[in-house]
């Protein structure tokens, strides 16, 4: 059986995408094939969405599923007049909270994802600018304005990690990589126990570690087996002698490796 | 008047954030104290939650809101004991579903933000160090690589853009920072006009760009109103000559800037 979901919006079509996907991760044993059309602003995007959706129900021989957060209602009328099955996020829900607040809602279309106040959309870049400075040990003496230090070996995720928490969420994460010259020596480098209360682990299979490095560089010592559990095993004693919180990252995601981490230290998610 | 809503989840919290937030911006004039709790997984957890919830109501004088995606039934019964007025993301929309698949829902606590193919996280992982080895003009040899190449001033918002398209999206996206240097010269560099379909223009405001420049080095040439304004001027002289579409950053948010130029070159949103 093969359907179609379909994610709607005035705007950047994130949060049906993201409810959407959700939702339709809960049912197994069904090819889902799934289309996001964003700023569906006009009339004439309305009326070629529809299109598609009836397309996408003939072809299937079962309605489309819509998700759909179309604030505007001329344009959510024209959406509604298609074959699709509508799930209307906005007109589910807004009607209660209007009802909590005792106001209505102002119904403007595409709010949530623009630049509601610019000093929030500032705290992102800046914290885009910090993570990308302080990436790979870059610029230590900047340890002290980082929210969190992210330490580990090479290709256990710390990048992408914090990446994502300074898009995601305006932190301000730096990252140093524990080097075979770092596990030579005992314990951890000064510059790090200077900030001891900021460290956080990151640490991974062995196994999977050599692949994602053999990958990069072939047949290298980096990229061994071997070297690969050295370097896991003496980062982890260090993790346990220092009592330093840690995380496996092998069957984690980067949202999951990126929201448990804040999670356990307790980080704000400032910029939701 | 004041509020508080929570975001409950057993997993990231991602969704119920995302749907949340996109409902709450809707409603103008009412201060909502926003409280994140992922992983919401056992009794113990959703026992602390419901006192946190009862405290914020009885502070706000006023229920909670309570957004929830949370699966399992004996957490979600904790969790209803609450004063606060829930607002249960799965419940509304599963049933519906279910009957539209004709199956029941698998019911997996946290599996849309968890790792469901190992080869979807390598995409978005490989996507971001293609862009930070192709930021700011780097590895130009990679452009026959890449899905898009986004070209402008210096902090126009190329970086940032190219990160979250590859971190929200598997998208490979290079920037190129057209310097004075470049601009001093007619037409573009012949590296980009090489790849002259991958291109895609980012310009903004030059007194936004003054500002932000500004901030970063005090009283130079490179943050003065008149340098501004004359590389935005002759960034966007060589966007029209070349048919190179651009979007104005200006007033968008990481999201809308990403989803946009996604929107108008047809990129599809693999990893959503």
């Amino acid at each position: 059986m093969r359907r179609t979901a379909f994610f709607l919006s005035d705007g950047t079509g994130i949060t049906a995408e993201t409810l959407g996907n959700s939702l339709l991760t809960q049912f197994e044993g069904i090819t889902i094939e799934r289309v996001t059309i964003p700023y569906v602003d006009s009339p004439e995007k309305a009326t070629s969405a529809v299109t598609r959706i009836n397309d996408a129900t003939s072809r299937d021989g079962a309605p489309a599923i819509v998700f759909d957060t179309i604030v505007k209602q001329d344009i959510r009328d024209i959406i509604m007049s298609s074959r699709g099955v509508m799930f209307d996020v906005f007109d589910t829900f807004l009607k209660p909270l209007e009802e909590q607040f005792g106001i209505s809602s102002s119904y403007t279309s595409g709010k949530c994802h623009s630049i509601n106040e610019f000093s929030t959309y500032h705290k992102r870049i800046e914290s885009v600018n910090f993570a990308l400075e302080n990436d790979d040990g870059g610029r230590q003496q900047d340890y002290s304005k980082a929210d969190i230090i992210l330490i580990g070996v090479s290709r256990c995720g710390k990048t992408p990690t914090c990446l994502y928490m300074a898009l995601q969420f305006g932190v301000r994460a730096a990252n140093y990589p524990l080097t075979p010259e770092d596990l030579a020596l005992p314990g951890l480098p000064d510059t790090l126990m200077a900030h001891r209360e900021k460290l956080y682990g990151l640490t991974i299979d062995p196994f999977q570690l050599a692949s994602i490095r053999h990958e990069r560089r072939n047949n290298s010592r980096y990229g061994s087996l071997d070297q690969c559990e050295w370097e896991v095993d003496e980062v982890e004693k260090r993790f346990r002698q220092n009592g330093i919180m840690c995380i496996n990252t092998t069957h984690f995601s980067i949202e999951e490796i990126a929201t448990r981490i804040m999670d356990d230290v307790g980080l704000a998610r400032g910029v939701a």
